[in-house]
């Protein structure tokens, strides 16, 4: 069962890489960006006898212990059917 | 009109980031994740103005163009309502 676990900064927190990448957009002729933030994506695979709930639970853990940093950082996680 | 886009390596394409998260998971105790592949997550503003058609395609530029290396990434775009 694969999970996707997205990791995004806090509202507030700033961005310099999203803003790195919105500065060269508009240098290479973006003109209608308004704005880029940039997060981390992960695919988690759990191992195939875990039901949807043991899934979520062990990623929901990896995301808050390992992926995110809670402090600066919102995680998401969603299952894939 | 915001749009998220995920970068994700290609099938195939070997992830040592996501092995050496995968690495880290079991020696913390996870012993029921198979398999982590990092990729990326940018969220793009795009201008008011813009239709959800015009909105799609600026963002489907930009991760073509200067979000993914298209050579050894697939990405994907998704409009938020």
């Amino acid at each position: 069962m694969k999970a996707k676990v997205f990791v995004t900064l806090k509202p507030g927190v700033l961005d310099p890489q999203g803003k790195a990448i919105h500065h060269s957009a508009e240098l290479l002729g973006f003109g209608n960006i308004a704005d880029v933030r940039q997060g981390k994506y992960f695919e988690v695979e759990v191992n195939g006898g875990a039901t949807a709930k043991e899934a979520r639970e062990a990623a929901e853990r990896l995301a808050k212990d390992v992926l995110a940093n809670p402090v600066i950082e919102d995680y998401k996680v969603e299952l894939e059917a």
